[in-house]
């Protein structure tokens, strides 16, 4: 990974040669899986991408209503180009159809229509259709190939890199799935343009997260170029899925299965599920519950006097400026987070783990918070 | 793996060594996962074998009903001196369970119990507990640990090695599963005394398998022995899934994935697995079913000039001295077996391949037989 000192030279550089056609390419290398992921602006379109599909290969594009309608003639085009028969299956929008029953039904489908173990699925969307896709061909036939092609700046920065799959259960989010890698990831930020307000600024909690957990300068750099990347400009958003990109790869690189450090990208996601899971994955999205989850998880490390009140309020004052709401529901109280925490995938033997930051571009992971702490830090947060 | 031609020394060794604490270690070396099954007799209850499991560990066995009055004295004895809290779940016995139905319940188990990710299932009965338990195991919370311990025959010389996992859809077999491995397989002869000679026979075909694809000297002696494997010989029942399990590792440690030689592994599975779904995985055994793909497979065989009749004449001897039907189900023709032949996991493009013996002890793939030879088999094999 490239040293968070030539950070800015590799900005200006970028700066500079950017064009329509600018293109990144980041090469994922983990012990059995190699694969490139694409960034760009009209990735697609220009055709810049070039990876191989064979006639054997049967291609289905799993997407929603909303996405076909947007980007039909867009994936049309491309995939003529390419000479190559495909599909479309559409599955119904939202976290809530993320379940064992949407699977099914991808299943049935392909079953149904003789799709044999050389089909290569598509997942055009978001991190739920994302999710969705790599579950079902990681289990489909025992593993067929699979292709990301996220269109929520969320999936582009985060959901699409690194394997992890999987469906939620009524009882919790992400509970059953896999670690399954696509052969490619093409991010082209034109799908950007599109997305409601909301659902930019539900992925740009995740930019900041990877600025506090990792990288100070990309930090500092965020809050110089919020306004930019909240109006999607297109140079600061692609300078800034990229170096996303950058980072995410690095920590699935060094632990692909999440044994240590991939555990820091977790950052506010344990307080965030409990809140997914308790809105029963309504009216909260995943961003929102995060953003609130990380003001959580600095309030818990300021009790244990760790983190800086100061680095507090400037991350406070990033997640002002996108607007969210950082105090969680207002009717779930500590008992209930507790509750959802305790069953929470990272969490062992009734113990909570979390992530805490230390400071801006450092965080850890800390074993059995107590119970007392994580109280405080919600009412806290309540309170704001 | 040890040549063929020691296959005799080996032989004698291990009938003079053989005590009723007799026991053999194999390794199963793979890219990612070392595990070893320990075969022999009493293996639990006289505590030889020695594998860890953490205080951290919450442990589950999934059995069913029949398995679990016949053995719950030897688990307990087992498990209490490993001094280690333990539940059952119990599962409906029978392939017609081997669902994602019966998948969901036991998520739904785990997860309305908290059971965290260093859950350890433990898999306890025959292939389809096997299959269920490793694709639960799969895609719990990402992945979880299990154990076999495999007490069916077939399921000690096949299905509990090798790490596929998977249910059933009613439109194929094993349409949904994964590749994962267990961390250790115990497997112990005392289970196949309380064993139907039906199901002892359905194991006997796979081991009969083994003979025809790979070791003739093998199949020389499963001839001169097979009464005595009928009567459950101890020693000799002990020699031959220790033997079984040597060749499936070889296949296994050669190719995980099944991209080339283990496939071998599916002599007559492709015609068999026809029979399965066509009689709704009921009445038509496992092992019946394959039996009767052998014999198809030795016709294709014999039609392409490839091999000779002395060799399906031996075969149909040995299958006939197991009281199997070699036919095929009397309802069901040739037309009834190419619709299902053509949506088996190993058909690409609606071409069916197959699994050929050449000769005894050697067999290869053939890709895209014509429908007309394959029909040809079917009925040959239905005037037997
Ligand atoms: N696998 C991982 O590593 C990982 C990481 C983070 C999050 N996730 C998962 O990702 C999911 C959240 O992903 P998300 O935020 O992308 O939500 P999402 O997939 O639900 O998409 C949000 C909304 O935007 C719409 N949309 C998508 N692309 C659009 C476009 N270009 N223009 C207009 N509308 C568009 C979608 O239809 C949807 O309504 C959660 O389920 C979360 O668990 C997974
Ligand atoms: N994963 C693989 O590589 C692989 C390989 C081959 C077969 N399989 C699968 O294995 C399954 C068949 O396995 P099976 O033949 O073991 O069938 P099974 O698991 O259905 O067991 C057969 C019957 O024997 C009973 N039984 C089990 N152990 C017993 C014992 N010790 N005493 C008395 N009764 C006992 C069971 O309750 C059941 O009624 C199929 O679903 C097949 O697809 C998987
Ligand atoms: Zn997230
Ligand atoms: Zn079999």
């Amino acid at each position: 990974m490239k040293s968070k000192s030539i950070f800015y030279i590799i900005y200006n550089i970028m700066k500079n040669n950017f064009k329509n056609k600018f293109y990144n390419e980041i090469s994922v290398k983990l012990k059995n899986d190699l694969y490139k992921i694409n960034i760009g602006y009209m990735l697609l379109k220009n055709n810049i991408i070039n990876f191989k599909i064979k006639k054997k290969n049967n291609l289905l594009i799993i997407t929603n209503k909303i996405i076909l309608n947007l980007y039909k003639d867009y994936i049309n085009n491309f995939i003529k180009k390419k000479n190559i028969k495909y599909k479309i299956f559409i599955i119904k929008d939202g976290e809530s159809y993320k379940n064992i029953k949407t699977v099914n039904k991808i299943i049935n489908y392909l079953l149904s229509n003789n799709y044999d173990k050389n089909t290569i699925l598509i997942s055009l969307g978001g991190g739920v259709i994302g999710d969705i896709t790599g579950f079902t061909a990681s289990i489909y036939h025992r593993g067929i190939k699979f292709i990301q092609i996220p269109t929520t700046l969320l999936s582009q920065v985060d959901a699409s890199i690194g394997g992890k799959t999987g469906v939620n259960h009524k009882i919790g989010k992400n509970m059953i799935g896999t670690f399954y890698q696509p052969i490619i990831i093409l991010t082209d930020i034109f799908f950007l343009k599109t997305l409601s307000k909301k659902e930019l600024k539900s992925g740009l909690v995740e930019v900041i997260k990877y600025g506090i957990i990792f990288d100070k300068k990309f930090f500092n750099w965020i809050e110089d170029n919020i306004n930019d990347l909240i109006n999607i400009n297109k140079k600061k958003i692609l300078y800034c899925v990229n170096r996303c990109c950058e980072i995410k790869s690095f920590f699935i690189k060094n632990d692909e299965k999440e044994n240590n450090i991939r555990s820091l990208l977790n950052l506010g996601h344990t307080y965030g599920h409990a809140i997914e899971s308790y809105t029963k994955y309504k009216n909260w999205s995943h961003g929102e519950s995060v953003a609130s989850g990380i003001i959580m998880s600095c309030f818990t490390s300021e009790q244990l006097n760790i983190f800086k009140k100061k680095y507090t309020k400037r991350i406070i004052k990033l997640f002002k400026l996108l607007d969210l709401n950082i105090k969680g529901p207002d009717n779930m109280n500590a008992t209930d987070y507790i509750k959802y925490m305790k069953i929470d995938k990272k969490a062992t033997l009734n113990k909570i783990n979390l992530i805490i930051p230390i400071r801006i571009g450092k965080a850890i992971i800390m074993n059995n918070v107590s119970e007392n702490i994580i109280i405080k830090s919600i009412n806290k947060a309540k309170k704001l």
